[in-house]
């Protein structure tokens, strides 16, 4: 049951805020349908479906909210909105190949429907589309931000490849990899519509630090999720990232305090890539008392914080309060 | 032992050109060399061993030598020359993931040396770089030309995957499918030159035409070249194409022409996959009795008599005489 609190009646305003955008954010997805539909017939399949499957579509609210706020009125918005999306999921399909993921918002990923070979292609597909919706507008300002987005997102995933298996990944480097796999497109997200027009260009920065730090807040929430929430709602597997071989910030955090037989446990179900020589429960207890979900709790807090101060820096009005409790609904949620 | 025809002569003076062009080729292997040491530790290495296995150079060099015919005095030719090989590279790389490649240039290919994760991610290091390269110089003619030559080849490798297994496919079909996956990257090599400015401009429409025959007579080539070639040379298995189900120019000439049992032979390879109900011999042989192999080749040898008469409207000297030479060149190569 949910009780009024603070961070409730925030959250309650950044769901006020998505109606509010609703009608746009509906532009949007008709925006991506037409793309899908313009594309090759296996792209327009496999593309419906990967978009169908829902997704929370925080990026583009928050593409939205930020142009609202800078006071834009033109139709750009809804094109970069689209776009910030489609690649978005563009990595999202690529990371499935890599994950091997067979499960992805609760249905088969598309690379276990379609195999890697047209999953590939689809993922290339969103991408060079992408930029061509970028090169349509002129705007070589928008576009090297989001070639520089894209390309953090890659790098952050050649990085996190790198580590996998690694139990003696750094808080750095988690936060590093988190940075650039996922906070950089919020940054990105929420700074364009600062690039609309030069009279917007005093809020780019203050709007793309909002993004990195909130980008950061959801990275370890969504790391946290994945060890401590329910298959049903997550849409895939509980520690779908340790048996990937990921250690995630909860379990860095954890891992001094455990005693050695049980990080050589742990050790162990990243190197295997199952729970044999341990169950998920039993981990989930040992994050618990090591105090490490809480820790890592405070540390996606922290980073929701600096997002609402960095918020409040912006102009006074219903679009800033609605970004300013973003980090509330990030936190709260629960898949 | 090769006599001194006039095809002779002509891929020689192509040799020559190249061998003018080899300073400025050394500097765009030095430029990729540059591009891939910024790039993070897993992409220097797999982008080095990728680059160290050779390939002919030749869409660098046809752009080095277009650059020289419209007589473009800067820099910029190196940028372009890079860009459009590790694009090409690119694409080669994310093929081999959806072809199940095991060899390329004669060695392990990437995929099957590292894993499909590793190489989906650098190919998509090597496309997001090429974009960021070409916004470094601030032409957006040229980028969209790009991104359009980009697009074409996905959605030929698309196509050409929708295709697979089938042996209905038609000669406009396969036409299709080689026109985007190989020839407008020719197309956007030679023509990029003449975007390098405005004084150029009258080439671009006569050297985009040139390098889009040239490189269907290229793809035509190769295509053969797997049914005929020798492993050794080519660097992968004979028949890897038919392997993967896919039937290439000169099998759609021949199947009309073969008796039932024959066509069911190879539908059988082409779904199967390998050669288990005929002998890559025997299929040789049908090939050859069906006069295919000869009728391939007389296309090929149209597009190159294309795109040297294209070569034929060019300002005269010694670049133009190269680009008419090319297709010999093209024509001669056994592997």
């Amino acid at each position: 049951m949910r009780t009024q609190s603070p961070q409730g009646s925030r959250a309650a305003l950044l769901r006020q805020a998505m109606v509010s955008v609703a009608p746009r954010l509906k532009l949007v997805e008709t925006f991506i349908a037409k793309e899908l539909q313009a594309g090759p017939e296996p792209i327009q399949q496999t593309g419906s479906y990967v978009f169908s499957a829902g997704g929370k579509r925080l990026r583009p609210t928050l593409l939205l909210l930020a142009s609202r706020l800078v006071g834009y009125q033109g139709e750009k918005d809804v094109r970069y909105a689209a776009l910030i999306e489609m690649l978005h999921t563009a990595t999202l399909v690529h990371d499935d190949i890599i994950d091997h993921a067979s499960l992805r918002r609760g249905r088969a990923s598309a690379n276990s429907r379609w195999g890697n070979q047209l999953t590939v292609l689809v993922g290339d597909w969103l991408y060079t589309r992408s930029m061509e919706l970028a090169l349509e507008v002129d705007d070589l300002e928008i576009m090297r931000l989001l070639s520089r987005a894209t390309m953090q997102m890659i790098e952050g995933e050649v990085l996190g490849l790198s580590l996998k298996g690694r139990t003696d990944i750094t808080v750095e480097q988690y936060l590093e990899i988190a940075r650039r796999k996922t906070a950089e497109l919020f940054a990105a997200a929420c700074a364009i519509p600062a690039l609309f027009s030069p009279a917007f260009a005093a809020f780019q920065s203050i709007l793309a630090d909002y993004g990195r730090n909130l980008g950061l807040c959801f990275q370890i929430v969504d790391d946290l999720l994945d060890l401590t929430g329910d298959q049903d709602q997550l849409g895939k597997p509980v520690f779908s990232d340790l048996r990937e071989g990921k250690l995630t910030l909860p379990l860095i955090l954890a891992l001094p305090k455990l005693a050695p037989e049980q990080r050589r446990a742990v050790a162990e179900v990243a190197r295997e890539g199952s729970f044999t020589a341990l169950r998920p429960q039993e981990l989930q207890e040992w994050l618990v008392q090591a105090g490490a979900l809480a820790e890592a709790r405070d540390v996606a807090l922290s980073f929701g914080e600096k997002a609402a101060t960095l918020a409040s820096q912006l102009p006074p009005g219903f679009e800033r309060d609605a970004l300013a409790a973003a980090p509330w609904f990030v936190l709260e949620r629960d898949h």
